[in-house]
């Protein structure tokens, strides 16, 4: 049933308009952009919008049709279900706000909609939502204002439930601009009043398109299912919790009417299910991005951590520790291969701080070797780089090590310093070979943290 | 005394070259740029280094001056300073390492230099450090690899005392490309054998040129005296205390010999100080920054946050709560200004969504209402802006809250989304009108949490 929201045969875009102020407008526009199917506008007032012939309603409509997209003012909702109805209609995204959000008389009409969509077995999507995206079809079924997803979106593994429109478009724009993060389906739920966050967790567990699950949640429906999915799904599941202090969670109710429930208890029921829990919007497609990349580890061993400076070291180790992540162990052979690129007047410790080094050998050729190392070393299972986008090295570093990343299964982030333009090249070569790169030290942290909680997950999944 | 580092009267560079590849040419390049009195460059092996005559040793230099800076190996630092005690010199920065860094010879070394250094009354800075920069006289005494200072570096109220190479050379660099961020001075202090943190936070507390003071510190030499300091200036003073993990004061240990102490007993102690405690190296430049732009507030009230996206507000106030800062109240004069501006199916409420109002009203209008709205609320005494840099407005409000911080004495920060360019051109016009401008939610909120724990120990400064 999910799938004809994503795959429909023949949409109707009720509320259609030519004024490129409106949502309508833009509904019309995206989906004439990347949907391949028939497409209906739905709109008295015009023959013909954007070179596509306009209904005067849904009754005018020749054809039936799979998908209706819903933007119009809430009370006419029941009799566009009606009309849906005759039309074979099997899915709704409603896109207009105005119902459980703005109080007691908007949830009524909310109800009694879902009632009546059940009665003809048509499924509801929203309301108050962005409605979908697709990388891979290309099908965006959403009142996004900008055309931005036309050059940047590029199919990949990450779909993302969200029930804030924000993650849906503006924001989501702007971390596709940053680039480096393929999409496979974003779903904007709103008010989710029949469609949720579960039963879309179902059909994204199954769909082949994706492998990462990023969700910004204010409550859960069904939790017990969607903790069930979490925990026998490899893939990796990630979840901003919102609402989980009181005022936060009195924020939820007036946002998507959402009951947030215990923070605790959530914190408590992810970490048993290997759902990887983040608390900020940046964070969650950091992990998403982060974990589209990397190979998943071993989580038996510790995290190597080499870096250009000391302090930044020291800083990452007490951060790793914020998290409960130790610095591996090195064993003899690790410290020798070390030592051959050293000064003789300086032993190489752990975080390994290869500056001294670099001064005597170059910054390439040194952390060739040293990550090299590092990755034959059986105690090491994740490794934290932190170097330089710099004129004395190239990204060549960068490729081997997302190659060694693979062959050895453990996972690479880096963190970098250099001027802007060579940070950003350096960064968008070394996220093309596989490494996840983070601004702030504390994000390397708690996604090591995160990728290891993952790695225990699977490892139960592959026992079991 | 330490104003003889900053100011000195005639300056010999010890290991001076005409190689680029070598500090000991940095150092001569990075003072001939900024300073302006007496500079003798002293190698054997050249009678002239970049158009300056070059002396074969101390000796030979005709005049007394205040100033060496050291950059030859470690072994040869008891002859040097002999040499310059029979030249007035006042004081040295040490910058070459091999020293107590290195184990148990280089660390009597140490000691050796400073017992002989003090029985001529001279001052030892360092050694294994950067050395300083000052961006009132643009005095840069420091190896530092990079000329980008000469066009990235602006006097500003920003003081650093810094256990860390990187924070002063790199990092900074890369801090200062990004803009917004104006430099009193930067102090890199290494090993810190006799002039330490704690004398250079008095100095710089007495300085009329610094305003804010961040430290990045592995340990502290006379915690006493510098939680003291720290209480009794109404300056404020952010550290960020590295080695507060086992494994993190393990690898201070090998860095600079630091020995760490309790991380329990300084979390209390900074606390009790009003120092407002940081944990990762953007988050102190990011501290730094906030800190010179905003006015002080009164801490009484609570934070209003007003956004776009009712997601983003329910995180945000998530994150304020894991902060213990509290979402002020609303009056009914303040309820009645929002009401206004939002359409008549929703009901402000708090944070303030002004979506809905955005597409009746404009961005623009509704902001600058709100905002003000916000300013006159009695039990606001801060406020989170989430904005978006975006065509259907100019920065024009920014400006505006801008003025208002400083009328009203409520410190504003911004949060935004947008497409690159819009974004940086947005954030430039902020932080020009004294809105500090993070890119993550989380770091708003613990900016604001910070500003009113600042906020507090002024109050009692003040009323003392």
């Amino acid at each position: 049933m999910i799938d004809h929201f994503f795959h429909p045969d023949g949409v109707a875009i009720i509320g259609a308009t030519d004024n490129a102020a409106k949502g309508g407008y833009h509904i019309l526009r995206n989906t004439l952009a990347g949907y391949k199917g028939r497409v209906y506008p739905v709109n008295p007032r015009y023959g013909e919008i954007l070179g596509t012939k306009c209904y005067p309603d849904i009754e005018s409509i020749p054809e039936n049709f799979d998908l209706a997209i819903y933007f119009i003012p809430a009370k006419s909702l029941p009799d566009t279900i009606r009309a849906c109805s005759k039309k074979g209609v099997k899915a709704i995204i409603i896109e207009s706000a105005g119902f459980s959000e703005v109080g007691e008389e908007g949830g009524q009409l909310q109800r009694e909609s879902v009632d009546l969509a059940r009665s003809f077995g048509i499924r509801l999507w929203g309301p108050n939502c962005m409605g979908l995206l697709d990388g891979h079809s290309r099908n965006v079924f959403s009142f996004m204002y900008t055309d931005k997803w036309m050059t940047l979106m590029k199919p990949g593994a990450v779909s993302l439930i969200v029930q804030s429109g924000m993650l849906s478009a503006g924001f989501l724009m702007m971390i596709l601009e940053r680039g480096g993060m393929g999409i496979a389906k974003v779903c904007s739920i709103g008010n989710k009043c029949d469609v949720n966050e579960t039963e879309l967790l179902e059909y994204l567990v199954a769909d082949e398109e994706t492998g990462v699950i990023a969700c910004y949640l204010e409550s859960i429906v069904d939790g017990r299912k969607f903790l069930e999915l979490a925990r026998s799904t490899p893939k990796p599941i990630i979840v901003l919790k919102a609402g989980r202090s009181e005022q936060g969670a009195k924020a939820a109710m007036s946002h998507t009417a959402s009951l947030s429930g215990s923070a605790a208890v959530y914190e408590g029921a992810f970490r048993q299910a290997g759902v990887v829990q983040v608390y900020d919007v940046h964070e969650l497609m950091d992990f998403a991005r982060g974990f589209s990349k990397i190979t998943p580890c071993g989580s038996a061993g510790g995290t190597a951590v080499i870096t250009f400076s000391g302090g930044a070291g020291i800083v990452t180790s007490d951060l790793l520790a914020d998290h409960g992540v130790r610095l591996a162990e090195f064993g003899p052979e690790t410290i020798r291969a070390l030592t051959e690129v050293f000064p003789p007047w300086m032993k190489p410790s752990h975080p390994v701080d290869v500056w001294p080094a670099v001064e005597l050998n170059g910054l390439e050729f040194v952390y060739g070797k040293a990550v090299e190392a590092l990755m034959q070393e059986p105690n090491v299972d994740s490794i934290i780089i932190e170097s330089i986008a710099w004129h004395l090295s190239t990204p060549g570093n960068l490729v081997a090590a997302g190659e060694m990343q693979k062959r050895y299964r453990k996972p690479v982030v880096l963190w970098q310093i250099g001027h802007m333009e060579a940070n950003e090249h350096y960064r968008a070569v070394a996220e093309e070979a596989g490494i996840p790169v983070f601004t702030e030290i504390s994000r390397c942290a708690a996604f090591i943290a995160g990728v290891k909680a993952h790695s225990r997950k699977k490892a139960v999944i592959k026992t079991s």
